[in-house]
């Protein structure tokens, strides 16, 4: 995967794609999460937009977080495996993968689960 | 709500603000629910841009319906006002309804039910 990041094209730009996906958050962890994500470090933000990841943004209801963002970039899953690389967002991932937990429905190993687009209007 | 309607600031906009909510989606009416939004009518989607709606995206996952869009307009109230007024809006939601279901936890008379940002990168 360092590899891949390493070759990552930053430097290139591709159609946008939408993403949306769903996970669980523990009930006894959700003040925690929203303290990280209110203050989150600018190291990991940076590598957001390193990735071409634009207009991100996670909500909550029930237990449940929606995430939604926008995807610029030309090559997916270099880019992610890329962020996946970064020492910081290693780091931040630490703290909130133990906020969260996968929906029942979630493929192995998958940890936010990927949401079907049924409808868009610019 | 057609007095409001026919006096809605069509032409005044304000700051961009993102909103996103949730709704179940009866199993049965997916495919009916898909095959509407895949084609849906010229006039539903012009009054979601004369009501300021923008980058509107509706993702579906386990029964759940997820929804985000930006508001540009001024005076969100009596724009959601106005569009449930517009006869063919309401001609289409009388379709699209009956494929929902508030979530358990939806406020009395509340139909898609609000969710809470607790994170945003541009």
């Amino acid at each position: 995967m360092s590899e891949v990041a390493a070759t990552g094209p930053a430097h290139r730009f591709g159609p946008l794609q939408r993403f949306a996906s769903v996970i669980r958050l523990h009930p006894e962890k959700e003040a925690e999460y929203r303290a990280l994500h209110a203050e989150a470090w600018p190291a990991v933000l940076a590598m957001i937009r390193e990735v071409h990841i634009r207009n991100y943004s996670i909500f909550l209801r029930d237990g449940l977080l929606f995430s939604y963002f926008e995807y610029i970039g030309a090559d997916f899953d270099a880019d992610m495996a890329r962020m996946a690389d970064d020492p910081e967002t290693r780091r931040w991932w630490a703290l909130t993968d133990p906020c969260q937990q996968p929906v029942d429905t979630a493929a192995e190993g998958e940890w936010w689960a990927p949401m079907v687009e049924v409808f868009h209007s610019d």
